[in-house]
């Protein structure tokens, strides 16, 4: 029983990581379909949400089963409550990649506003946060979870700069002021998705340490 | 014991309840401090936001601790998990106030680029689904819940109504693009909200029915 136990979380934990790197691949790819105005590959994203919104469900149902039948305690019903949220999390990275996938889908091949230098930029740093809070889940590392909430801060200013560079483009050329509305949805949806990332590395933190360090209060779990 | 399971129970409902009055009281403020151009009022959402991210910490300690007391089984333990998601989805609804509240801020005294007649009526459509939503928590049914589910799309549909028409205003006139820009920010953090009270109804269904609803998929959970 026990040991079928410890193999069902080397499961649920396998299902997460795969979660998360379909996660990862479908915000790359709907900045990929931005950047190189692919309508194809931005209908794909589309596509590959589904497998991410299924994988999300099927979670779920482990973990109700797990709780159910295993009746964990501690540490271990600590790791599947953090489970349930960080499928949660990635599915809603999922979304965000949707989101930035319409915005290409409607600038279709319009011509770029300007070089796409920061969103991919941000993009990059968004799914770095991601990566490395997955991988601290991995190893159960929560000093890195703790150093991924500071990076937060970056993404946020980055955000704040392309919304502020993109309205001084819209007054000065209002003929785009609908595609350059575009690309600050986009930076906002990249956002979301490093506040995400900050979501999972709290989650790690709970599991790890049985602390709740969200919305900056610090407290043990009971 | 079975007693004070129960009492425990009734207590979570209580506290899940008293966070989604302020949850509502809180979006409700925030789209006031907008039309009011009330910069007093958007700063009292910012400190009322507060309560609610204390609350949603409480009640994951609650949850946590039923979990690891009472090793609960079917409809409790589906209730519980569903309690965690509702203040999750509370908790989020604050931080969409928050934003609205932010809007408000940077809009200051700022004269209204247009009167305000949609914004308001998409905050009454995304509340009415909200309190209903809960309403229907309380009393278990799982009818309303899904007939909630149906509502969305009204919401969305003047989510994007708003945001063509702020477009055009904007392209009119160049010199209102910052203030029209942040009304449309303000649409789509109240679509959220329709969301996310089509979350809570999602998870009522699955408390009530052990069915999972969610992206459009139905089936039992295991």
């Amino acid at each position: 029983m026990e040991r079928h136990f410890h193999h069902d979380l080397e499961i649920l934990k396998a299902e997460l990581l795969r979660m998360g790197g379909l996660a990862e691949a479908i915000v790359q790819k709907s900045v990929e379909a931005l950047r190189q105005r692919d309508v194809a590959l931005a209908e794909a994203v589309v596509q590959d949400d589904r497998a991410i919104d299924r994988l999300e469900v099927d979670i779920e149902h482990h973990c109700i089963d797990l709780l159910a039948r295993q009746q964990p305690m501690a540490v271990d019903l600590r790791f599947i409550l953090a489970a349930l949220k960080i499928s949660n999390d990635l599915e809603r990275v999922g979304d965000h990649a949707v989101n930035i996938a319409g915005s290409a889908l409607r600038l279709g091949s319009a011509p770029p506003v300007k070089p796409l230098i920061d969103i991919p930029r941000m993009a990059d740093l968004a799914l770095g946060m991601l990566k490395d809070a997955l991988d601290a889940f991995v190893r159960k590392d929560s000093a890195t979870a703790r150093e991924i909430l500071t990076r937060d801060d970056t993404v946020d200013d980055l955000n704040r700069q392309i919304h502020r560079e993109l309205i001084g483009y819209m007054v000065e050329n209002p003929s785009i002021i609908s595609r350059a509305l575009e690309l600050i949805l986009v930076a906002r949806n990249l956002e979301r998705v490093a506040d995400l990332a900050t979501n999972v590395a709290e989650e790690l933190v709970f599991f790890t340490e049985a602390r709740i360090v969200k919305h900056h209060l610090e407290e043990s779990a009971s």
